[in-house]
This record gives C-alpha cells, sequence and structure tokens, in this order.
C-alpha cells in the first residue's frame, strides 16, 4: 500500500507557502482571541466554535473542496483526484481547551488546507482524491470523553448516546449541534479513508530538547487515571503521638513518592504524575479526615502499563494497612496504547529525511483524533516541535520555519500515499 | 512554697457536685449552641460571646466574688481567704473556634467556679484567696495569635498593640471589647498570683488509649510552623519524560512522606505533620506548577526541635536541587518549649492518687493560658481524656465521671495550695 517517498512527480519541488498558513494560522486564532496572548478559546460547539468553523468551512468552498458534515459535526472536505476511491485523509481539531494556544489541533486541519492550496495554485491533481477533516470536540473540555468526533466517526460510540452527552454548563451535545447549523446529513461511521495522517505540535518538550525539527509519531502512549480517595481519622496535629496516628495526608505523599520511583525503575516510555491533591480540612495543625488524590500513569507497552497500575495498587494497600487509614480507588480513564501504523511511521521519517529535516521516531504522550483513525485506516502522525512543552496555554509556541517544516512533511506523505499529482 | 498534698483541714473529705457541673457546662454550651450537635460557637468578641461572658460573670457575682475586667477583657473572680496576699489563680477561657466542643477552656473556668460553690456550700473559707479566670482570646480564632489575652495578662504584649489587631472580619480588637462591654479597668499587666492550675481536657488520645483517667502536665510542647512554596515548571502529564520533569508536586509529597521518618527518628515526644497541600493547578494531567505546603513540628525539648527543623530544611534543599525547583519557606509560628513548675505537677500527681486515680506526666500538643501565667508563677495543668482525641468539633466529648474526677483534682490541689480551707 504504501509507496516510494518520492514518486516521480511533476510535484517533487512543490513546497507550501509558510507566509500563508502563517496568516490563516493567525486568522482563526483570532476568532475568540484572549486578549493580551497569542492564544484563543473556543470551546465545541459555542458560538465561538461555530465563528471558527464557519470561517474554515468558507477557506475549504473558496478552494473549491466538496464539503461533508456529519451528524456528529466532523467536517470533511475532498479535493477530487485523478482516479475515484478512498481519498487520503489529513486533518486534526479546531476547537480548543479553554484558555489555549494558537496550534493544537488548527495546525493539522489549516496546514491540511495548505496543502491543497499548494496543489491548486500549481495547478496540480492528486491521483487519489485528497480530504481535510476536522473533527467534532477533541479536546472534550466541554463535552467528555475527548476525541469524541473521531470516536464516533470510527464506529467508536454510537451516535445517539453522544447527542445525550451533557456540556459542563448544561446543554445537550446534539441540541448544540444544530443550535450552531452543524448537525450535517453524512452517515456515520464515516467513510474508510485510504489512509490519515494528522499533523499537531508534540505538546511535549522531547524534539525542542534535542534540537529534532521533525517527530514520526509511533503511536500513543496508554493511559491509566485512577482517584484514590484514603479515609483517616483527623487528630490535632499536636496532641496526637506519631504511634496513633491515621494520617491519610501521610499515606497521599507516600503514595506520590512512590509513583515516582515506581515510574523510574519501570524506565522507557513510562510516565507518572501525581498532579491533584486535595486535603480536607486542609489546616495546618490538623491532622487531615480525608485526602483525594490522582495518579496518571501512561505507557506505550500495555504490559507495562498493566503492571505499573498493580504494583500502584499494592503500594497502597500495604501503605493503608500500616497507617490504619482506608482506601478507595476509581479509575477516571483507561486507554490501551495504540500503535500506529510502521510502514506509515517510515514513510513519514524517509519524507522527513529527503527535505533535508533531522526526524526522531517518538510515541504520543497526548491523545490525538489519530488514534481513532487508526482503528479503520493505515495511520501516522507528524509532531513538530513545542516550544518548552507548553500547550493547553495561550503561551503555546512553535517557531515558523518548524511549521513550515512539518507542513512540508505533510505534503510529501499526502503526496506519496495520494500516488503523485499531477 | 508547695504544701503537702493533703493539708490537715476541715476539708480533706469535700468533693464537687458532678450534677451541679454538668449543668453549667450544659447552659453555657446553650449560649450560641451548634444546632444538632453537642457544640457551641463563641468566637471571641462577638454577641455571643458577650452572652457567654454575661452568664459567667453573672454567675461569678452568684457565689458573691469579686469580678474585675481588665483592658483586654480577662475576668478575675476572687474569693477571699483567712489571709491577705495573692491568690492561688485557676481558669482558662470560654471562647470558642468556628465549630467548637463545649468542654474546650469552659471546662476550666466552670470547674473553677465548681470549686468555688463547693467551698460556699461547705461554709469554708481558703486560707489564701482563691481566684478563677477567663481570659480573652485564647483560641486565637478571631483575633491572632492564640492565648492573647493571658500573653497580655503577663506583660509579654503591649497594650496598645493588642488593642490595634484587627479581626479575620475586619474590626479591631480594643473596639470590639468596647461594643461588648468588656474594655474593663483592671490595670494591666494583671497582679501575679501566688500559683496558676488550669483544668482542660486532653484534646489528644493518649489518656484514653492508656485507659489512665489523670494527667499531670508537665509543660507545652515548643512548636514549628513552616509554609514551604515550590515552584517548578508546570507540563503535560504525558507528553514530559520524567528526566526533564520540575515538579513541585513531588517535592512535596517527598519532603511530607520525609517528615514522617524523620520524626519517628527522633523519636520521644516529636510529632511533625503536614496537614495542608495545595497544587496549581490542580489537575489530574497537568504537572504542578507551584505547590504550597505546612510542615507542623513539635518538641518539649527545644534542641531536638531545632533539630527537626534543621533536618527539614536539609532535606528540601537537597529535594529541590535534584528536581530542579525553587523553594522559599516561610516561618508561621515558632514558639520555644514550655516546663511547668516541677513541684506543682508531683502536687497534682499526688493529689490525683490521693483521690484514686490513675495518672500519667505529660507534655501538653497543645498551647494554653497555662504556658502564659508559667512566665509569672508556678504553674501546671491538670488533664482529663477527650474521647478519640477529638477536639475543636462540636464531636468533642469526655465522660462525665472523667469531668468530675478533674474537677476533684483541681478542688485538691487548689486547696493544697490555699494552705487548706475552714
Amino acid at each position: 500500500m504504501v509507496p516510494d517517498p518520492s514518486p516521480s512527480s511533476s510535484a517533487d519541488g512543490l513546497r507550501i507557502d509558510r507566509q500563508r498558513l502563517m496568516t490563516h494560522l493567525a486568522d482563526l486564532a483570532s476568532v475568540a482571541p484572549i486578549e493580551g496572548t497569542e492564544g484563543c478559546a473556543r470551546l465545541a460547539l459555542t458560538d465561538e466554535d461555530r465563528a471558527g468553523r464557519d470561517l474554515v468551512v468558507t477557506w475549504m468552498r473558496d478552494l473549491d473542496l466538496d464539503v461533508s458534515i456529519d451528524a456528529i459535526g466532523n467536517v470533511v472536505a475532498t479535493m477530487a483526484g485523478h482516479t475515484e476511491g478512498p481519498p487520503v485523509m489529513t486533518g486534526s481539531h479546531i476547537d480548543t481547551v479553554r484558555a489555549a494556544g494558537r496550534y493544537d489541533g488548527n495546525l493539522g486541519v489549516l496546514a491540511g488546507l495548505e496543502v491543497v492550496e499548494t496543489l491548486r495554485t500549481a495547478g496540480l491533481t492528486p491521483r487519489r482524491p485528497l480530504a481535510v477533516a476536522f473533527f467534532t470536540d477533541e479536546e472534550g473540555a466541554r463535552f467528555p470523553p475527548d476525541m469524541l468526533g473521531s470516536l464516533v466517526y470510527v464506529g467508536g460510540m454510537a451516535l445517539e448516546h453522544a447527542h445525550n452527552i451533557e456540556a459542563i454548563d448544561g446543554p445537550k451535545l446534539g441540541a448544540e449541534l444544530e443550535r450552531i447549523g452543524y448537525l450535517g446529513p453524512a452517515p456515520l461511521p464515516g467513510p474508510t479513508p485510504h489512509a490519515f495522517i494528522e499533523l499537531h505540535i508534540e505538546q511535549g518538550p522531547v524534539l525542542e530538547s534535542e534540537a529534532t525539527t521533525i517527530g514520526a509519531v509511533t503511536g500513543v502512549q496508554g493511559i491509566s487515571w485512577t482517584e484514590v480517595t484514603v479515609t483517616g481519622q483527623s487528630n490535632h496535629a499536636g496532641t496526637t503521638p506519631m504511634a496513633l496516628r491515621h494520617d491519610p495526608a501521610y499515606v497521599a505523599a507516600a503514595t506520590a513518592a512512590h509513583v515516582r520511583e515506581l515510574v523510574t525503575e519501570l524506565g522507557g516510555s513510562q510516565v507518572g504524575t501525581v498532579g491533584r491533591i486535595e486535603l480536607h480540612p486542609n489546616l495546618v495543625n490538623v491532622i487531615a479526615s480525608t485526602a483525594v488524590f490522582t495518579v496518571d500513569l501512561r505507557n506505550t507497552d500495555e504490559d507495562v502499563l498493566a503492571l505499573s497500575e498493580r504494583r500502584l495498587h499494592e503500594f497502597l494497600t500495604t501503605a493503608a494497612e500500616r497507617e490504619g487509614v482506608e482506601v478507595q480507588t476509581r479509575s477516571l480513564a483507561r486507554f490501551e496504547p495504540v500503535m500506529f501504523d510502521a510502514q506509515m511511521v517510515d514513510l513519514i521519517a524517509e519524507c522527513a529525511r529527503s527535505l533535508g529535516h533531522s526526524v526522531r521516531r517518538m510515541p504520543s504522550g497526548a491523545g490525538h483524533d489519530a488514534q481513532m483513525l487508526a482503528r479503520i485506516c493505515p495511520t501516522a502522525m507528524v509532531f513538530t516541535q513545542s516550544r518548552g512543552g507548553i500547550s493547553h496555554n495561550p503561551a503555546e509556541h512553535t517557531d515558523p520555519t518548524d511549521l513550515e517544516a512539518g507542513a512540508n512533511v505533510l505534503l510529501r506523505t499526502l503526496l506519496s500515499l495520494a500516488g503523485g499529482a499531477s
């Protein structure tokens, strides 16, 4: 299926227009901007999201693309090829978290349109059709879970169930789709693409710290989120001898420290984070009555991820028994690792190298629409640097030369997958 | 100075009236009760505190005591003795925390009045005068610091400074004293008593866990409160490799776990508590940017307390350097340990034993007015059990037989110090 990275084609010397891409990114960011920052805020299916969608759909129509909207609000814009058949698809999302940067998601969609515009400007038609999609509610910041639109696209969630999901501010997803005019007629699950490639900023520090331009993403880490509630005995911090304490804050702290030891020992891609701790009553001179904290464990290897979970639970059980406290755990999220198509990853790495860029194979620590598409077609992702690894934050930044490099890798990879253009 | 615990006196067989004491405790608790509990809420110098003060002053006057009110609102009610000279003083406080039990403070005042009423009813007069005091704002819950009234009584804080302290709800202490009618004329610092004894519930679990009735309190633990602010680098919990993290939550957790190890190793009376932890942004999938937490260290031995502080700071410095985070510490409170008068402690233990009660010498983990009086006269305290060690909580409870035992130990000790009654 996967062709040579540099097929003999009149499109070999083609490059995207950096300035045009930057202008589109800036124009979309100027819909619901966050004052005094480069960031923007377009939570899924709000008026702001509608304004962003309308702008991107206008650009799609300006490029003479065939725009289709499905019943979960996913928008797919298709450029006809010399041949019929399933399109080579690219894309991402344009919804954002509450205080977002301008590249997360948006880059993958607008770089896809930039590839189309580059072909149009050069008067070239790809052999296979080329589709650029944006998927609804990737962030999950207004409607849980995240990656919802792509999940429904691939048949992973029933449409009726999705329509009944309530926003954090109340309304149901189906009603909001209708209200903003994006409850479309295209059938779901959506048509299976020939292949899917998503360009995205890394949202992590690895590429920058290694001064590497392009990430060829091998898959997405499996995620395990556990909420732990420890119940002990609140007491006076001065009058309660150490031997008589049942201190949930101590068990929470010891567990958080153990998570670090555990993931360091497991090594490899294993990461672990305690990012949330809440004590009650949370006073300097009172032994807490309860501690609630979360443990985020991730690994590209399902067996090791499951081992890290077992080790966490063993530690909790032992620590709780020794301290005389009660521990309850609740799974907040659990996703198995996703492996991308090895040939697709190879193709991305070869396209990047043929353009003169340094490249690194790496897993994604964050979730992306591509992991849903990977269920139905050969899929992989292209990463560009994120300065300081900062994302989900208006301070998110990627240098224009890196954005350009990522978009050119996307162009070359899409052209390879499409069988060239002429 | 300290007489025999059982002086030949016509008061030898005297016992307090348990029912009368229980009724007074219930009546005072019924001023500003907390619905559905046994507790009450009379923050210092509020209307509720005024109502409680008025009730207790009425009882003092009913007992024909000479009531004096000083310029910080401390109330001292004196029963004349056969001789002139400084009185043997007892007492505590009647202000409470926001959601308090009915025994903390109140017991020491009302048991003192019960001793007086027992003497009155028996037609007995002590050789030395006997004084029952309640001190203003012991809890410090509305006006910092705690033990404020007794601190001013012993000359540890200038009156003008105290009057200018602002309540957590705004008004100044001097204005509130005037408003509720307790800005009295008695001079400050107050007159030096012959000796001071305070009866109090333990507010800890030691007596109950050892099935001991009476605590002869040897002193008050020194207290060191440190607030630690750790500043790191917020980042994505999935995309940030462990080696690139600067995680303040990890440093907070490791330190809290270390505090337990440290105090266990130091042993003796050393205790240590991390009761407050706050992470920002406090999300499951975000490495925190900051962690703020407190460390409460206490010991009866100043040298060991200072050692525990040094060891804490050494750990913080090392952990911060290893993790690449910044640590700032701020002292929230620091009191050296207080040693009570050894002969007074002996006297209490002997009085308890002569009444047939089990007794244990023990330090107080909490602060009390007695530690201020210890600066100017021989002082010690009597503890009774607290069920489950629970205090500063409407669920605070001590069995009536234990309250009776404590009040009888107070009676016998006061009579010994007063040189008997006849």
